[in-house]
């Protein structure tokens, strides 16, 4: 079934199944999901298990499994688990009759709900209710409400406990289970194999309607579960809550005693305490961050569900990176790429900067790390790794994909010859700095960061001589199916972006900061004559320029030579639908068809282009992209935008935001890797397509500019800004055009509108 | 059944064929081949056709079949086509009792020869002998003596003409046939498709002993045959003689009257005239290139057999290049390698100087295709070509090999990344100058090709401001399973040299002819500036340096990180026997096997490494190289002489010696590629193992010197070598040397032995 025909939406606050759909088992699993950045808990069924993709991913729980050489983050035993057997028989979407199904996702609140009516025959049935949230207010918290009414007088048993028999894509991270029962808690303390951390996961139930009459606990070697069973009478309910906590050593000292506690506390608040402090949380978030558009529903459910996806991904408790599928599986690690700079960073560094904050700080925790990765690869200064955990080093395996072709590994190059993760990184750094003006960052943080990519950047630099010029040589752009490239373009503005924001804060620091400076410099082990090192490059690195006649930009050196082919023509050559398109032979590597463009990328980052240079690259490398990754329609779409294709920058934004409710992207599985998930990236760069795509948001050094074109579907946009330290309401019309400062800000704020400028003193308002 | 147990030898000049193996018939009819460098006629049999692997191959004929992108040589018509008819039975080996079965190449005189008795029943049979050569003195005439004895009463009957159905590897050369009868002769012209040469092919026979009692002609669309038919006695001989004449028009103007007048002059001068004026050419040759080899027959046979395959795959009637496979087949396009320099050249330089100076003048010949190839990449200077034919401009093609798992083709960079071979072209222009003296060729071609690799070299180079150093980025060694590497050891150093000696052209030009150089200068279109360019990378190139603790160089960057496993344990992960090794994806990549090392390759052709070095490359090195190449042994058989592992070194001769003859290297197809024929370097090799490796033979710029290690298998060596302006007769024995200098020569020339040095005057001889 079409997912898309499956959902629908009554305030534009939920998405609401249909049907149940086993074929969609994966991605409804992703969609349907609760989290709060410190855990994600799949959107699956109470009474599922390992084999249903049921999961509970924790962040910081880093560890490489039995036998694995990958670092992925834990699946932890399933606290949640619960069976219903009516009359011995398991209540299940599997089997009998499934009436009044309703699966839900309040994205305001960050619920998870489920009700059905189950019948297996005339003599047994029931109406099931659950619903359950991943705290905001306790990261470690899980809770949830378990009510089921009996359609038949019978016997109903439930089995709830924790299942530690858990899916895990490299094999098994934990080397003991410890299960135990203690004061009325069941617990399951676990070690894993590489890092020996110790994961605590407990939890408790209390009855709100209806005891058990019988109750037993069972041990097994991977879990402890309660048996309970009831005899009732048709009408009859039972209802219980459950909480449970997952802590684990990484992150506190006693992982089973605060574990334990937490529990015990929650029981005592209850079901309903609990998410009433869970709900106000959420509406803090969605006070600053909600999108509301006028006129379209559906763009409205889309947007919201993108946002909700991009927010539940991102540890706001700690510094920790935002996985490329959020905490949704295992897949890529749980770990940071470049993305976490170019889509995600950019909605909280204009909505929430103190989040914005704990992200670019964790690039500065991971500084260490980058520089073992530099010095491995005989390069000195940051080279930030391609794929993020903890402590920043390189987790991206020499062998990812698999040629389905012959069974063998493929040696990719994403963890050596991806370099623009580096001055991704110093992007990253800039726009948080130029959206909160937080000096201070620089100063403590930031500088050194910056100064530490610059010095990579100089030992990964080649002068050509004869050219009187610097070339990067043997890269990997964004478009990763061509490996191995000189001088990409995307990579080349960007190492010279990276350099002068390097220079920059070097001056401005002898100007104002001359001894954190030294300091600064002494820290890194470079003298001041670094600085000219910097300027040198910046000034002599090779950017490919628009072709006088064409005005098309060259992805890299001699692209152009290779063969120009579509990507619907070039699929007929897959022999195997699962072959990985690009490196080292795949069909994607001598032609120019692209996984996705570096130089959209490109003109998605960066202002300075003419509108002849954007219309032209736009229509050249757009049907030449595969798009391949989940992030090229959100590029497209913003691009689009610039490009004045607004018909195509629309159909993009549907893409994007479809990618996974709809399922649109549809691979699960490429070159031998599991690849599903949320696509969290992508969810990041709706908010971009709409605040600076639609709306034409910009920052610009002396206050912010817009230039919007709302899309013909809808009638307008609303939306707040954290920008400059002024909270802003925006509101965009076809034919208008509003934007307040907030009362309590401290300072004006310029507001560029299609070059006309307005100085917004706090409190006031301004139309165009 | 084993070649080499197949083979027998008499005076060990001449090989002997004992009994007919068709397995073998592949190899074979490379084997007992017959050529003057100028075509190459396979050592098939008369009656073959183009399924046996018949071949008259024409060098300066390069041409792309119908529909390929290959250019290679032409497999022309074969005119020497005869099949026999006994009562209406061919006579052919595939069919019958064959006693008395002899096939023989005859080295000394450059004749193949066949005889056999012949029987498919009581009734019929026939003792056959036939005799052929191609004119060392007209190289467009091929001879043949052809003589039948009836071994019962019959018919017999001949046909033999020309038969224009060849074995074409990449397709159809030929866009038209004409087929023509005049004057008694036969004839064939030919237009092939690309290149709209026209060949022409005629015969003529004429009858020894016996005439036919019928004869008729029929034509063909692609050939013209006589049908001529015998009633015999038993004893009774028919013996005709068959003359040949190929020509083409990139040669001569008319080929067809050519070729009419030198059939109708060679039946004129008759058979016995004909093979008089050709063993005298032959005679000359090998007055001055034989290598007497004193107590082992087989070694002694073994060289000649070398020595003879590398003559005759040499042009020496134009400036044309040896091609990698000689004139055996079309495999490798007939076109010039680094091989030409680094394997054939040194005989030639030490022997013929005139041929030598036919080789470097090819290359200055071919200086034009060399710039242009440079300017296709985005280079200047001179970038000669991997596979080099008459122009000069490159023959590889992008895609050679076929991944034999997938049915894709390769992209190889063969063309673009070894870049080794415009230093290796210096490195021959040096090799033939040292020996020669010959600073007119300096003046005249030399200078302007150094020059040209020089400029090649600047525009290649990348420098490393931080490292300060240059580096050369993105290579193929002479490893050519490493494809993509940095720092290539053996191209590393080889550009050092090449520069270096680039100086050293412009230094002595510009203190004995400056305007010659001011000439050269313009012609190149450089400044005297260049020369400071050319020295700051001689002097600032990183060559990679050995281990201060293990002595080994690392091939190249990163090569000491790859998996170490041994060629035999790899082997084992092999899909398909038929797979390719190397890049992009082969079995090699990733690990330490090497197809061949580039470090021994170093250490083969330079001096200056000290004995520790030399020891411990080959000792890591040598268990780590798959012996992929047909160049490989050779190499090794001389590093191991310098590394005095002499077991190993006589272990690796014997597998140089030995890899056609006995057939050792067994591979015919590789990577989907038909890869048969003779291995030209490998022939050449065999020379510099005895002179270079177990005579310790080495050009010094003040002299030659010599430090010999028989091996233990011989009791000595005689050769003669014409280095300096100087012949000299040298002889080697366990426990003596002996030099002789001619008569004949103008100039004393001194001899170095072990650090003992003579001025040796014309007419003396001195013993060590």
């Amino acid at each position: 079934m079409n997912l898309e025909n499956n959902l629908r939406t009554t305030t534009q606050w939920e998405i609401i199944e249909n049907t149940f759909d086993p074929d969609q088992l994966v991605t409804t699993g992703s969609n349907f999901m609760i989290g709060n950045g410190y855990m994600g808990y799949r959107g699956t069924f109470e009474e599922w298990e390992a084999k249903d993709y049921v999961a509970c991913i924790v962040t910081d729980t880093w560890d490489k499994a039995e036998g694995s050489q990958w670092s992925e983050l834990c699946n932890v035993p399933n606290g949640l688990f619960t069976q219903l057997f009516v009359n011995d028989k398991l209540v299940t979407v599997f089997d009998g009759e499934i009436t009044d199904y309703y699966r839900a996702l309040d994205l305001r609140n960050g619920l998870n709900q489920r009700k059905m009516r189950w019948r297996s025959s005339e003599e047994d049935g029931v109406q099931l209710e659950v619903e359950k949230f991943a705290s905001k207010t306790n990261h470690h918290v899980l809770a949830m409400r378990y009510s089921f009414t009996a359609l038949q007088d019978g016997t109903y048993r439930l089995n709830t406990g924790i299942d530690g028999k858990v899916w895990s894509i490299k094999g098994e991270h934990f080397k003991s289970y410890t299960p135990f029962e203690e004061d009325s808690l069941l617990g399951l303390s676990l070690k894993t194999y590489e890092q020996d951390t110790e994961i605590a996961v407990v939890e408790g139930i209390a009855f709100l309607e209806n005891t058990p009459e019988k109750s037993e606990i069972t041990i097994t070697d991977k879990g402890c579960f309660r048996e309970l069973e009831f005899t009732l009478k048709k009408g009859e309910t039972v209802t219980f809550q459950k909480v449970v906590s997952i802590t684990h050593s990484n992150e506190v000292q006693h992982p089973i005693k605060l574990a334990k506690e937490e529990v015990s506390q929650g029981l005592q608040y209850g079901y309903d305490t609990l998410k009433k402090e869970h709900q106000q949380s959420w509406d803090s978030f969605w006070d600053r961050s909600d999108i509301q558009i006028q006129g379209n529903p559906e763009a409205q459910v889309l947007t919201r569900f993108n946002i909700y996806q991009a927010f539940i991904a991102t540890p706001t408790h700690a510094n920790l990176p935002i996985g490329a599928r959020g905490l949704s599986c295992q897949v890529y690690q749980g770990a940071a790429f470049w993305d976490q700079e170019t889509y995600n960073l950019p909605m909280y560094c204009y909505t929430h900067p103190e989040i914005a904050k704990n992200l670019v700080t964790y690039r500065f925790d991971t500084l260490p790390g980058a520089k073992r990765k530099a010095q491995n690869l005989g390069y000195y200064g940051a080279f930030y790794a391609w794929t993020s955990g903890k402590t920043g080093d390189e987790l991206f395996p020499d062998y990812f994909f698999t040629d389905v072709l012959t069974g063998r590994k493929i040696r990719n190059h994403f963890n050596c010859w991806q370099i623009h993760i580096s001055p991704d990184v110093v992007y990253g750094i800039w726009l948080y700095y130029e959206a909160s003006l937080d000096w201070d960052f620089i100063l403590k943080h930031g500088a050194e960061v910056l100064f530490e990519v610059a010095q990579f950047l100089v030992s990964r630099v080649h002068f050509k001589k004869d050219k009187d010029r610097f070339e990067l040589i043997r890269l990997l752009g964004p478009d990763e199916y061509h490996e191995n490239v000189d001088n990409d373009a995307y990579t080349n503005y960007l190492t010279k972006y990276a350099l002068e924001k390097a220079i920059w804060a070097f001056d401005t620091m002898k100007e104002k900061e001359p001894n954190r400076l030294q300091e600064i410099l002494n820290t890194v082990g470079i003298e001041e004559q670094a600085r000219n090192d910097w300027s040198e490059i910046a000034e002599l690195i090779y950017l490919p320029k628009p072709d006088p006649k064409t005005r098309v930009i060259e992805q890299f050196d001699g692209y152009f030579t290779l063969e120009d082919i579509r990507p619907d023509a070039l699929r007929k050559r897959l022999i195997d639908p699962g072959e990985y398109w690009g490196w080292p032979n795949g069909i994607a590597v001598n032609t120019q068809v692209l996984k996705q463009a570096d130089v959209i990328q490109l003109l998605a980052l960066f202002d300075g282009f003419s509108d002849e240079v954007l219309t032209a690259n736009y229509e050249y490398y757009e049907p030449r992209t595969e798009h391949g990754s989940s992030l090229s329609p959100s590029v497209h779409a913003l691009v689009a935008c610039k490009a004045n294709h607004h018909e195509e920058a629309y159909r993009y934004f549907m893409e994007a935001s479809t990618i996974d409710l709809y399922n649109a992207s549809k691979k699960v599985m490429s070159g031998g890797s599991f690849l599903g998930g949320i696509h969290t990236a992508a969810a990041g760069g709706v908010w971009r397509i709409i605040i600076e795509g639609f709306a034409g948001f910009k920052v610009k050094t002396d206050g912010i500019a817009f230039d919007p074109a709302i899309p013909d579907a809808w009638e307008g946009i609303s939306f707040k800004l954290f920008v400059k330290q002024c909270l802003l309401e925006i509101s965009v019309y076809k034919d208008s055009f509003h934007v307040k400062s907030d009362r309590s800000n401290t300072d004006s704020i310029t507001i560029d509108f299609r070059g006309q400028q307005v100085s917004l003193v706090p409190g006031a308002a301004v139309d165009f």
